[in-house]
């Protein structure tokens, strides 16, 4: 259970879930049919995103899954339809990806997120939008923990394509009136992530690496600081903003207290694992030029407004992954 | 003349302008052709944006006109091939429309500039790009004149796709070190822009109502300040841009340090023009939604490096822009 304490709010509610076979989508929909709502997912199943049927085998019985891709105007036009609730988590999250194919991530992270809001704009303008967006969009930080007023700078396009669709979906909540949330998630672990590679996040390809006793490779000196969320976690703070009037039309960054180095992440997963190795390697090039160094939110109006904040430790949520990959990892690789 | 004291470093240049056909690459041409340079005009000649033919009629023996879309890859590959500067104009420019239709603004504002950059990267990638940029992304002004280090806060679809524009052509000259310039245009007026409608500015409309001893309507109070640039002046810019070593990778403002509001200014017009006058009107909501309030830029940052400022006051430039209107309105309404 993620948030018994809102499920008597979410019963009854309709809800759509866009990327709703991911990662994050697969853990909210567990949650939601917990809490007796009607969830519709939505999902490309593109092969090289988060997208896997898996995530939703033990409850695809009490779920309507929709293969469609939120780059089909037409089918999101039907699907906003009588739906209380969109969490809006398609998106491509490969940074290297967006550098050598910036059209694709053009089309998903921009263009779809307009249609999704035209969509809701004409066909639903009462439904209420939490829109999945990330730390990436900061850039390099200027400052450290970094809150919601730092500068927007991002170092790909990727980030750049992020930003566009936060905006939009501000925009269209001033505009026209449209009940928009936005989540700028940190990095995000847990089970039914991508960890086939690193496309998705490079801890979910490090769960791998040590579930399989292979060597972890860190870039650089490995003392880049990271914020971690458990997956239970991030999806918790969706439903708040979904839920709270408070949340309308804000901004919130997610992150946690626990702030470590890679090279400590690392060597943490190889103990709680119990086998694999660390390998500090130097930065590839092209990971060199879009690599942000040090980065934790400052996540204490999501705290103040919401009551949000992470309940899964680290090295709990760690484990909790472990676990969950040595016994489904054959479905993931 | 608009800069002559810089053709002696532009004569024998090979110089390639999208949206050649439109208010400020004519400029440009004109200037670029006086100057001796090699000049390829790219234009779509899309009825609803700036291009018109009779901008170069003077000159159309002299530069070489490529009528395509830069939504068109392709010819973009082959253009930018054998170029020295690129002046990168062509852009989606109303704000109401990028309202009503958000995809096409995306197509032009960022899909293509993709495209242009993307094709400058494999095909040349010594090219000297500068992207015209606007003020229209900084939104509603925080503080007062705003400066390029002012929060981006953009408030219609247009200044979000013109902020990934213009971040797409930081990035790239970050990350592939093409030579890349940016400059965030405040209200540019002059011979030569669209004044059939409001479409790419409501100043170039007024200089219409005026010449035809039209009432121009000023929404809300009248009391909106804003500062504006004579379309030399802006050129002069643009080549300064590409000459300048020092503004490689550097985003700078125009503006102007004569401020005027929008009554003022109308009545400025009805004035100089001797016919012609003024109405307050209540805003449309659909203008209130997207209206940044007042707005002047501080563009110390240009004169600085760059030694630019504006040459033409705004009486006589209004006066020149004025005459033209007069004597070839009829090609333009």
């Amino acid at each position: 259970m993620i948030a018994p304490e809102l499920h008597d709010e979410l019963r009854g509610a309709r809800v759509l879930i866009t990327g709703g076979l991911g990662f994050l989508g697969s853990t909210l929909a567990h949650e939601l049919v917990a809490a007796g709502t009607k969830v519709v997912l939505v999902d490309s199943l593109v092969p090289e995103y988060g997208g896997n049927r898996q995530n939703v085998a033990d409850i695809s019985d009490q779920v309507s899954v929709n293969i469609s891709d939120v780059r089909d105007q037409h089918s999101l036009n039907e699907l906003v339809r009588e739906q209380d609730i969109l969490f809006n988590l398609a998106g491509q999250t490969s940074h290297l990806d967006s550098m050598t194919d910036p059209y694709t991530d053009l089309e998903i992270n921009c263009r779809a997120q307009l249609s999704i809001l035209e969509a809701c704009r004409h066909e639903n303008p009462d439904i209420r939008i939490v829109f999945a967006s990330t730390r990436q969009i900061y850039g390099r930080p200027q400052e450290l923990p970094v809150n919601e007023s730092h500068p927007i700078v991002p170092v790909d396009v990727n980030g750049i394509n992020k930003t566009a669709g936060e905006w939009y979906h501000l925009l269209y909540g001033e505009v026209y009136g449209l009940h928009v949330s936005v989540l700028r998630l940190t990095n995000t672990y847990g089970p039914r992530m991508r960890v086939k590679d690193a496309r998705q996040t490079f801890l979910g390809y490090w769960l791998r690496l040590a579930v399989e006793g292979r060597t972890i490779q860190v870039f650089g000196d490995g003392t880049q600081k990271r914020d971690f969320n458990y997956a239970d976690d991030a999806a918790r703070a969706f439903l708040l903003a979904a839920l709270r009037d408070e949340a309308r039309g804000r901004v919130y960054n997610l992150g946690s207290d626990e702030v470590v180095d890679l090279r400590e992440l690392g060597e943490l997963l190889v103990e709680l694992n119990g086998a694999g190795e660390l390998e500090l390697v130097p930065f590839p090039p092209d990971r060199k030029a879009i690599d942000i160094g040090d980065f934790y939110a400052d996540f204490s109006r999501i705290r103040a407004e919401l009551g949000w904040e992470p309940r899964v430790p680290l090295r709990a949520g760690l484990e909790r992954a472990l676990d969950y990959y040595r016994t489904y990892g054959e479905l993931y690789w």
